[in-house]
């Protein structure tokens, strides 16, 4: 079956490609920026962006959305990182949480399809985590070199990109969502 | 000609029908939450809320938005300062401003009105200020405990509320928009 995946990065098609795949999928690109809302879930912004999309294309979908939820900063940059890696970047997130002692972080992805009748299904991926002091790494993007997930040394961006997939936030989101399709 | 203005807050709503009453419009509230959405500026925000907005009900309306801006963060946090309001407060922008020297930052509010064939109107209020290095004053809310309008001592905590209303970036929104209503 062919599916839209709304992206603008490269990157992600291929590894959403890879994935979905094997269970007889065919990604394909669709190049539309559709509107984020502002929301406490990323949940929220997936159902809607994916609500906004099938109205315009009629046909099956899928997105994605992604952020840092820092348990100390009550969740903060969570559904905005985006804007907040623009504007304060890692430096901004480690002098706000300089003397903070509760380090936990947890990265979360939400993958959204949306079915040729509408129907919607969203799913979570979560990478629990540690912010470090420093940044480390070269590596992924974003608040990676921050990062260190549970049970590794490395951060995001010091682990090789295979390494990430297996154990991110959005390699496990697609991961379910690709089985929950096969499931329809 | 009456005008339904959305917005949950009744001091607001005070604030706007006293400033477009003399101008011949009979403001009334309206209890309708419209999607934000996700953008770098408050135009486009309101541009698009007003869309959804009319969509729905087809009649004149006016909502508006605000953000502090502040220059050296990139404009952060900008038009997601409630919720950064809501999860870093005053406390967050003074860490994030240690050692930062230049304090300059710019209360932005606009204003937009649909009218009955569904065109768009949308007009910026600014107040320009600095950030002081602790908070002061009572009144107001969110950031006003930390910003010090331009030509004044006192923070916007600190202003009686009709000597804010004079200078706030709100005000001169709203008296630019009903201006610019009895024009057309």
């Amino acid at each position: 079956m062919k599916v839209l995946f709304a992206t603008g990065n490269p990157g992600k098609l291929k590894e959403v490609q890879a994935k979905f795949a094997p269970m007889g999928f065919e990604v394909e690109q669709l190049v539309d920026e559709y509107p984020e809302i502002q929301a406490d879930t990323l949940e929220e912004v997936v159902h809607s962006g994916l609500k906004w999309l099938f109205d315009r294309h009629k046909t099956p979908i899928i997105i994605d959305d992604s952020g840092l939820f820092i348990e100390a900063l009550g969740g903060f940059p969570g559904v905005y990182s985006a804007y907040v890696f623009k504007t304060l970047g890692c430096d901004g997130i480690l002098k706000q949480m300089v003397n903070i002692e509760n380090r936990k972080a947890e990265f979360q992805c939400c993958a959204g399809y949306v079915d040729a009748n509408g129907q919607i299904i969203t799913i979570m991926g979560k990478s629990h985590g540690n912010l470090i002091h420093e940044m480390r790494g070269s590596g992924g993007f974003g608040y990676d070199p921050i990062f260190v997930p549970d049970e590794h040394a490395q951060t995001f961006a010091e682990l090789d990109i295979e390494s990430k997939n297996q154990i991110s936030h959005r390699g496990r989101a697609f991961e379910a969502l690709s089985k929950a399709l096969k499931e329809l």
